[in-house]
């Protein structure tokens, strides 16, 4: 096997790539217009949307025509920790925002909502997805006099929205007709909330009613939280308004070629939502169970590596007649203020985070099943663990296919020599990661369990088919939200 | 049905109680010595045991005769993230301690290890246990003269070591001799480290090496995090001493009645960890089978309670032929610094911590594993969740047997008028949960299951036998570590 | 004496404002262009000025065309205390800033320096003073799309030096031609310095040198910290640059009427100072012995209220031939933070800072010599406690004329009607701060004290002679840095 | 001049050492007795005694017998930062203490006021002073069993409480036979306050009354703040108690040798104090006249080093009939928290705290007057500070005699060999500081001014004349409170 001298992932990788070696979604939005208490319900929207995003949280509440806006860096509970945090934002409606972000932009300039006071009143924004035009767009706002703070593209959509004429909605519909790329977004106006949808629907959006109040969310999860009522998904290129006259469709496109992210229904939604009108807790058994009759293993056994995988592994079990069995404890206590003891007994990265139990993989033949390699290093030291703590042989199966090409549209993905699929045949990838057999989900194994057709979805880091068309500088760098 | 007017649970409990109904272990210990980044190894030991103790943690490290303790309260990662903490604690030997307690002694002066310097030197302790007849001997150490800072027996057996004659391990022996109760005690002195458990082993204490180095532990996951190998169990009313000389057996006891606690296998250790040389999946699995032949149900899928009821869901399945699913998903964000919003939308209890995946129970009759009903409230408020995610029918299963009575051998157990089971009947506790049928697990099965005949373990809070006599004082109140 | 049911200061004054009376100077400003350590220096150098403003501190510096800026909340102590925070503000430029505000005011976004990337490259400004023509031109840029992100003025001007073409110099004097008002202002550009005083030169601003480093600083005392040779006053309506061509002067204007504000010889200068090109200290003495011949007393001895008022007291004492001692002593531990107890014992306000010497003025006929009354509320308190400690007399004597109008040029004065000195009489004044005889300094004593002739200084919130007029909205609101 | 090479003064100073080089006082204490808000007179009375002692702050409250402290490291006010901290501590009667500690001891378990549960109830107490033969009587007490958790000589005087008969007054009385030193202590028992001095009356103690209630503290200026009267001092020797049959003296020495410490007088108590019956404040200034009979200078104007040595200048000026100036200006914002550049710039220690007035000095021959030269360094300091400002001459003048000797009760003060006046002549000390002339007080000079008979003060600093033996392992170190 030729292992290239130029491929990181292979050889020193970092403490914190090995605990958590997955593509990162990079934002959950959530929005309630019409309630009383719309802040707390923000908080605990976005506590519910946690996962889509560690660090950093805030919302953005609407009291009489002003905007009260509360951020910071870290998880939404630590955020909002202070006594009276959410009483200083008053008001019956809000939307608030949680963000994941790479290191270098982990910073509070470019924490969601952002906030601005334009001609047009008090505006707030918060964003998922990525804009894929925004620096040439940045370049001619900034000659006009545009003053950025910070580096992050929905402070660009913020300046066009600003130089646009007309009601802030107007402005809002013109400056989306500049941009391109993914975007979920809950605009906070003076007096109403406006959610889009970019035209090919790339990060999800829903819609639900709490009592007289309308909600919006990346996820149901969030409407289940605060007992909303789901109503309905919010379209690809839709554009909606709610204010004191009601909720209004501001704009439909007619059905066409979308682009949702299936990556949502393979690992970045949470089990217990409904995302795409699709449950993602029985995509994922589906996933599996395709997997299980594509990449049988003749084992003894099928444990998850937890708990993203579950739901694919008792797919797979479930499809195999084999054994399901929690070989792999995942500790409750990990979380990025852990500081690891700093000598010669450090590097535990994935250890901290998971436990194999010796009692049931022992004398056995394993099959694991995860949702993605990315750079292989996790997946090495768990196939390693499982088989420290004696199993016979270890078959891992991963429910989607390699992924092989970053993505433009609002996921943390590494760049693409750091994936080891990019660059690496499946026995390379099988003897790195010394596993006894490896199998992947096949495209078209993946598109018909979760019932997505080609047109429907996005799949460009697995096939780099990529649907909207990058501008230079954005080719060769993701930058997200 | 009657529901007397006294009883506290089935009106309004607290949103803490919501959220987490369960009986509490008090205390993981974790010892090194020999090695030379003991303070590091003890960090990761009682990190891996912070299952067993959230509110304090603690480490007392040897250095050339002289002992230096850290201590907190918090989680064990908050406790030590200042940068050098653990730099402070040099030497090759360390004992940990990760601490439960209730609100009223959740006081730093109970922390631990606990120290102080005596005539034979420094010493440190830490305690998984609790001592019965404390009350006596702090009168009468108090009318001779000794002070106390807290209200932790643990300082009470300090005191008797201080004030016995000899060498350190000669006053450990001496001061065991007149103390009562359930303890697995480490004591650090001047040159060893000194390991023992109660003649009736109730709380359990694993032996490990690592190398050159002995390693002890509450349960087998500590050693398996820091790659230690397993030896063996200490034995109930064992004594053992490491120092430069190695390692030794001071004391051990002929083969007598033992009082291990049932509830480790049941709910209180850790999945992946071997605890009394059994293995505490296994053990759970074998619960859940038991539970099926006993207690079977006419529905479409078994679902646990997660993530603690996850391996008793799958032995019930598994003896039931029904299908596992993953019917409730547990939130990673949910933590004690969530601090709810405080108008009428409050009381989010179990919510912020389980939601139901409606695709996998709606239209569905399910079997729900839990380990324990506590108060009542929790299953009460799981069994609407289900039910209202559209579950046909919720027939509720608890993998043990009513828990009726208090623990007064280091478990954190309500007073007997807050346990539902002692005061409500079957049919009772069912209808205040709302299940379509309730069933428990016999004594008979529990102890087949675990292979726990009645000599070897303590269940005292399941059946009101208790091992040890309780003197009065102790008798209205559990003081616990 | 008639008292007007709307004057708030003569009734239930806030425990704040009783314990700091004073009108107060918006903000220090530092620069050093060319030393190693220039983020270092502007540290010291804005500590060093930390008196000019207590709620905000914040430092840029430029590295290799970048600018770096750390800012936040406190006092510069604590804005870095954090170990790395200067070491990641490298670079051979620098500038500095300390902040006071108005509660309402007090908030990050209004933190500075404040910066933005423009197409002139990145640009951070330092401000010391207040614009008076903001509204409009904000709404100005506001309708040609400029976003907001605080209400400060500093920010307007950046928006303009953005929107104007050319140079980032060219674009800094010609934003400057657009406002009026007061400003000592430090512009870090991509590869400069740029330092402008108002054309009344209302704030103060000095040029220094430190080996081969050029600095500003708003008084001399920060160049005596650093070590730096003063080299003298920025002159009224000056711009002064410096980058790899050394320094030199782009603009300069003949001389005319200017602004200087009296205030800062008076109170708001550190006595150690030098600004203005007249040392503060001896500016002070003088004030205190033109008082003693315009209002002298029939007294035994002269105290000062300590620190401020102490020059001024032995100018009084040296003039008046009575004995200077120090009958108030003034506590070094009152700051911010100190919680008063919240019941019946509150109000400890004054006290807590002040304490008499009854062994001074015990029996005695006593002169306090302070700065100003502003609401009289806590001269009030003063002379009670003075005469409480055993006075036989207490004469109070003010080395300023009556302060009766608000500051619109970079100070923070409370509203005409509070005070007192605006709508009452002197010996309604003197009754109600309880003295047995009440003296200010002239207008003319002023100005001859502190050599400033009428032409040559702004004495506004005496005289309510105001030198820049003031546009409509500004009128009613003094919005300041 | 011959400068040994183990003096390290001379060479190179840490820079904390540079910027506080004074004897230090090592506690103030406070107590109330009868009063509904103890607890926050407490907090204030501490606030008061801050300059006492700053690494430490804790209140102890008695409600209904029970005793509730809360104590920590740092400043009165951020100990006592928390909203709810002071309401914590309910009930009638309160101590305080606020400690400073060298650096080694400074951790919490030596923090005051001490408490721990005895046999005669739970006791607590706040102790400055220093006890002299502890090391003989902590050995005793370990060997008999004792625990001991710090290293604090107020820990042996619990143990001896506790291990005494009787009621807890009779057993404070009892455990005081024992021990020898100094200490003015406040204890609190169950239903008590009990105050005691040393029979030679070391530190002081003074007695008030705010209406109702009794009231402690070291100074008086803590009796001020709270507006309590001042009763008078307690004797040497004296002890009383105050319980709910009012305040009664138990004990009474008849007149004798006492050992006040003149110090007290001299620098540690603030000027607005009166202690040991005496005005703080007369006293430095009859220092100061003293001084300038004894140390004439042909000079312009006298200086104070602020805030210290200011009534002695001011004393000083009067006799010598040269005016008096405030030369250096001392800066309020230098606390324990600011951090020095890390790089070549670093070493400001004393123009950190103090920058000279040049308008003052300059061309001037001028007195500094100062309270005590400890090692020399920050002396050479100002020296310089004040010629670099442009003095002529400089002429130091100290209001005090060469401080000698180490203190043993209760000061912390360098070994002998730091101490420049130990092993230095007048003329060595001169040249190292750069002082045209120096000038100390003699013995005689300072017992006169002070109206202080050699019998009734300790002056064993200067003379080396201890009053109390010292065992052996305490000739070596002075361990303080």
């Amino acid at each position: 096997m030729r292992l290239p001298v130029a491929s990181p992932p292979l050889s020193e990788p970092l403490p914190d790539v090995e605990a958590d070696d997955h593509f990162h979604d990079h934002c959950g939005v959530f929005g309630v217009y019409g309630h009383a208490e719309a802040s707390n319900l923000a908080y605990l929207g976005i506590h519910a949307l946690q996962h889509r995003g560690q660090e950093s949280a805030g919302i953005a509440a609407l009291e009489q025509g002003n905007i009260n806006v509360h951020k910071g860096m870290g998880l939404v509970a630590d955020v909002f920790a202070a006594k009276d945090t959410l009483g200083k934002l008053p008001g019956d409606a809000a939307i608030g925002h949680t963000r994941y972000s790479t290191a270098g932009q982990s910073v509070i300039e470019n924490a969601q909502p952002m906030y601005a006071r334009t001609a047009a009143g008090p505006i707030s924004v918060a964003h998922n997805g990525n804009l894929v035009n925004t620096e040439e767009l940045r370049n001619e706002l900034s000659h006009s006099g545009a003053l950025f703070q910070g580096s992050s593209d929905t402070e660009v959509l913020l300046h066009l929205v600003a130089r646009e004429k007309g009601t802030p909605i107007e402005r809002i519909q013109k400056a989306l007709g500049r941009v391109r790329g993914a975007y979920s977004l809950l605009f906070l106006t003076e007096d109403s909330i406006v959610a889009v949808r970019d035209p090919l629907g790339f990060r999800p959006l829903v819609l639900g009613r709490l009592r007289g109040a309308w909600v919006f969310a990346s996820e149901t999860c969030a409407l289940d939280l605060i007992e909303a009522e789901y109503i309905r998904e919010l379209e690809p290129g839709e554009c909606v308004v709610v204010d004191k006259d009601g909720l209004r469709t501001l704009q439909k496109l007619p059905p066409q070629r979308a682009g949702r992210c299936v990556f949502e229904l393979i690992y970045f939604a949470r089990p217990d939502s409904t995302v795409f009108s699709r449950s993602v807790y029985e995509s994922r058994k589906a996933l599996g169970r395709t997997l299980a009759k594509e990449q049988p293993a003749q084992a003894d056994l099928v444990i998850p590596v937890p708990d993203s995988g579950v739901p694919a592994a008792l797919g797979y079990a479930e499809q195999s007649g084999l054994p399901y069995e929690l070989g792999l404890i995942r500790s409750h206590y990990v979380g990025r203020t852990f500081i690891e003891p700093s000598q010669s007994i450090r590097h535990f990265g994935v250890k901290l985070k998971l436990n194999p139990v010796p009692a049931v993989v022992r004398g056995k033949r394993v099959v694991v099943v995860d949702d993605s390699i990315v750079r292989g290093t996790t997946s090495r030291k768990i196939v390693k663990m499982v088989r420290d703590a004696g199993a016979k042989e270890v078959h891992l199966r991963i429910s989607a296919p390699p992924t092989r090409w970053p993505c433009y549209y609002g996921i943390d993905t590494p760049v693409r020599s750091e994936l080891i699929a990019a660059s690496h045949t499946l026995e390379e990838i099988a003897k790195y990661v010394t596993a006894d057999s490896l199998g992947y989900l096949s495209s078209e194994g993946m598109h018909a369990s979760v019932q997505a057709d080609k047109r429907g979805f996005c799949d460009a880091c697995f096939s780099g088919e990529y649907l909207v068309q990058l501008t230079a500088p954005e080719a060769g760098v993701a930058r997200t939200h």
